[in-house]
C-alpha cells in the first residue's frame, strides 16, 4: 500500500467529496478518500435509504444526502457510482448543481456515450474512468478500501476533456493506491469486451450446456468451475454491460469463433495442438499477478485520531486494557487536523469489538476491513 | 473425511498394491491406500528412478520397483497411473505377470479405448476408471490422500468387465474417502467431452486472443484470470486428453457454438439476454461445492503406530518436547498390526520437522499434507 510520508502536514486536495451510488465501488472509493483523508468531508448519495443508513454505519461516508439540491455546489470532487443504466440519469439529476470547477468522474464498466452525455449536460471537468476492480460480492457491507490497492483505474479522456482534469484525476487515483492507465474510451471499450464481456458469454453458453444434464454437474470438478465463475455474477449488470458493449462484443466474438475454429482444426493436427498449448500457457502463465491477493486476509479497523497529543497511544491503551491484541499499526495518513491510523488486530470479532471500544471513548471509526 | 469405525480389527482389503505410474493421482491413491492401510504393502512403480526415490523418501509407497517381474505375481490390486499416452505401454509392459485374480484399474482421463486395450491383454478383472481430482501442481510431492476425498471417481465398466471386479473397486473407491459413479465409457466421454475438454479449448482460445496485445493482460482482472486457468495445464498431457477425445469434443464445441450463436443474437433482445443471464446464474450456483475446497488449508502429518501399548502417547510426547503444538489429532485406520494417526499441525515448517522428530524416534511416516 502507498503511504503519504509522513513530514510537514499538507492540506487534503478536496474539501468536499461527492460519492453518488454507495455501492461496493462508491463504497471503496469513499473509504480510500476517508482512510488516506483525501477529501476533509465525504458525503454519501444514493437512491436508497438504507443504503444510506448502513453507509454511515459503516463509516463508510461522513454524511448522507437522499436528494439533489445547492448542497452539491460545495462539491469539489464527484464521483458517479451508480449502476451502469442508472448513471445517464443520476448525472442528469446532479449537472444542474455542480460548480464548473468540479472534478466529475464515473466508474461505468463501458466508456463510450457517458462522455458525451456528461458533456451534454454542460459538465466541464469530467473525466470518465473505469476501476478494474470489484468482487463476487456487492453491496456497500464489502466496499472496503483495499480493493482499489493496486488494481488498475483506467481513465479514458475524450479529446475534450481538460488535461487539467486529467492530471488531478491521475493524482487522485495513485492517492487511492490504485494505477491509473489512460487510454481512449473505444480503445477501453475493445478490450474490456475481450478480457471481461467475452469470458462472460463464453462462461454463461458453458452453465447452459450443463443445465439440462445432472450428470455433467457431478462430472464438474475445479476447471469447469473456474470457467463459470463470472457466470454468477449480478445477471441485470451483467447484461447491461454486455448490450452497451454489444459492438465491440460483437468483435471479439467474432475473433474467438475464429480462434476456435483453429483448434478444432488441430485436433487432427497433434503437433500443431501442443504448439497451441504450449503458447496458451506460456500467455496464461505471463499473466501479471495481482500482489493484493496473495496477501493473508486482514482484519483492519482505521480510526481518525484528532490532532492532539498522545491520541495513538489512548487507543492503544483502550484496546489493551479491553484484551484486544494490537498485530499492526500503520500510520495512513496526516493533515493539519489529525491523521488516521490502521490497526491491524486478530480477528473479525477483534474488529467489532475494537471499533465499539474506540467509538465509546470518543474516535471516529473509519471504516474496517 | 470417512473414518472407518475403530473396533475389532480386520484384515486389510489387498496384500499388495501396485502402483504403476507414481504422479500426482498415483501418488494420491498411493498415500490413501497406506493411510488407510487398505493394502499390507503397497510398491510404486515408475519409468524415472528420481519420482521413485522421491515417492519412497515422502513415505507415499513402502517399495520401489523399476522394472516389471514375477514380483507382480503377488499383487491383488494394480493401478494403473501413468499419462495416457503412456498407458497402453505400460498395460502390455505388466499384463504378462499379473495373476487373473488381480484388480486391475487406470485413471485415465478418457475412457474408451483402454478396456479392449486390456481385455486384448488377458487381463480379466479390468474395472476402467476416472478419479476427478487434481491439481493444477503435478508429480509426487503434490500428492495427498485428501486429494480424493469427496471426489468423484467414475468407473465405467464394459460389458465384458466382471461384476464382482466392479464391486471390489466400488468398495475400494469409497474407503478411499471419494465417492464412485458408475457409467458407460461413451457415455463418461462425452460428459468430460462438455465439462472437461471444451472448456480447455475455449481457454485456450481466450489466451490466444490476448497474447498479441499486452494492453489486454493489463486489463484482465479476476474473472479473466479465473476463465484461463486451465489453460496453465500441462500442455503435452492436455494436447493428448483433447486429441484422445476428439469425436465427443467437436459434439461439445458444436453445442457450444449454439449457444453462444443465441446469445450474440440475444444482444438485440436484452429481455431474453436477461433470462439466459439468470438462468445461468442459477445453474452455476447449484452446481455442488466441493466440500475439501473449503476447508482451511491443513498442515497433516500421518504416522503409522504399532500395535503396541502407549504408542499415542510417545508420539505426542516426542512432539511436545520439541515444542511442536499438535492441533488435532484423529485415527486414520485399525489393523492387527497397528494403525495410522493422523496429526494436524500448525504449519508446514511444523510439518516437516515433526517429520524428522518422528522418523529419528523409530516411527513410519506414511505422508505430509
Amino acid at each position: 500500500m502507498t503511504v503519504p510520508a509522513p513530514g510537514p502536514t499538507s492540506a487534503p486536495p478536496f474539501e468536499l467529496a461527492v460519492v453518488a451510488g454507495v455501492g461496493l465501488i462508491g463504497g471503496s472509493v469513499a473509504l480510500g478518500l476517508r482512510q488516506r483523508l483525501l477529501a476533509r468531508r465525504v458525503i454519501g448519495y444514493d437512491a436508497s435509504v438504507e443504503v444510506l443508513r448502513e453507509a454511515e454505519a459503516l463509516g463508510v461516508v461522513d454524511e448522507v444526502r437522499a436528494a439533489p439540491g445547492e448542497w452539491l455546489r460545495e462539491a469539489d470532487l464527484v464521483v458517479l457510482a451508480a449502476p451502469m443504466r442508472a448513471l445517464a440519469p443520476l448525472a442528469r439529476e446532479l449537472a444542474p448543481f455542480l460548480s464548473s470547477g468540479a472534478l466529475v468522474t464515473d466508474v461505468g464498466s463501458v466508456k463510450a456515450g457517458i462522455a458525451a452525455e456528461l458533456e451534454a449536460l454542460g459538465v466541464r471537468n469530467f473525466v470518465p474512468g473505469h476501476p478494474m476492480a470489484g468482487s463476487e460480492r456487492g453491496g456497500v457491507t464489502h466496499a472496503r478500501a483495499a480493493l482499489l490497492e493496486n488494481a488498475v483505474w483506467v481513465l479514458t479522456p475524450t479529446d475534450h476533456t481538460p488535461l487539467t482534469a486529467l492530471s488531478r484525476m491521475r493524482a487522485l487515483v495513485e492517492a487511492l493506491g490504485a494505477a491509473p492507465v489512460v487510454m481512449p474510451p473505444d480503445a477501453h471499450d475493445q478490450l474490456v469486451a475481450t478480457v471481461s464481456h467475452l469470458p462472460y458469454l463464453a462462461s454463461l453458453a458453458l452453465t447452459h450446456l450443463v443445465a439440462r444434464d445432472e450428470r455433467l454437474s457431478l462430472l464438474a470438478a475445479g476447471g469447469f468451475r473456474d470457467l463459470t465463475r463470472v457466470a454468477s455474477g449480478d445477471p441485470r449488470m451483467s447484461r447491461d454491460m454486455v448490450v452497451e458493449n454489444r459492438a465491440a462484443l460483437r468483435e471479439a466474438l467474432a475473433r474467438f469463433r475464429r480462434h476456435l475454429e483453429r483448434l478444432e482444426a488441430d485436433l487432427d493436427q497433434p503437433d500443431e495442438l501442443l504448439a497451441a498449448a504450449q503458447e496458451g500457457k506460456r500467455t496464461r502463465d505471463s499473466l501479471p499477478v495481482v500482489r493484493r491477493s496473495l496477501l493473508p486476509p486482514r482484519h483492519d479497523l482505521v480510526v481518525a485520531v484528532p490532532d492532539k497529543p498522545n491520541q495513538i497511544g489512548a487507543v492503544t491503551q483502550a484496546l489493551g486494557e479491553a484484551g484486544v491484541n494490537i498485530k499492526d499499526i500503520e500510520v495512513l495518513a496526516i493533515r493539519e487536523e489529525g491523521g488516521a491510523i490502521r490497526l491491524g488486530l486478530e480477528s473479525p470479532e477483534d474488529v467489532r469489538r475494537a471499533g465499539e471500544i474506540l467509538s465509546g471513548a470518543g474516535f471516529e471509526v473509519r471504516g474496517r476491513g
